[in-house]
């Protein structure tokens, strides 16, 4: 039996290599992966969330990377990164659906 | 329709308030509450992980901090230094469940 947390953990991983075995290195996500994975799964929270240039920055920070390639670490920073600044965001969503 | 991403995220947030919010600093993890949370949520990645010292020393690190508490900023980052680390461990489970 999987607990919570192991199962965010898992989601994690199962999602960032669901985007990074498209083509290329099927281990990084290419730049193009990497704008598939965050339209697709955080659309909803891009579109809602107040600060429309936190993930143009964040963006700009992984791009400053040479071979414009994120690997599995970057990716946990960058979810790690976004999960902080919309600790606020869900708790209010989760306050509008109770 | 909430991605798998965004169920992840929420996931992590979810289970830091379940335990933070059980006595003291409702926004905090106590040393307790952390322990339980480790014990509860994560018991059968640290009896099968190789690392027996990794959560350890990750623990060790918490301690470090004056008042033995735990923000959730702070917490984010231990998941991720842990998924990070588990990321070989959960490849394998996977392929012994298919």
């Amino acid at each position: 039996m999987r607990s919570q947390l192991e199962g965010a953990m898992d989601a994690l991983i199962t999602v960032f290599y669901n985007y990074s075995g498209q083509d290329g290195d099927k281990y990084k996500l290419n730049k193009g992966e990497l704008k598939e994975l965050l339209n697709t799964e955080l659309n909803d929270f891009l579109t809602s969330q107040k600060d429309p240039m936190l993930v143009e920055k964040i963006m700009n920070d992984l791009d400053s990377n040479k071979d414009n390639e994120v690997d599995f670490n970057e990716f946990v920073v960058l979810v790690a990164a976004l999960t902080v600044a919309c600790n606020d965001f869900f708790q209010e969503q989760k306050k509008k659906t109770k």
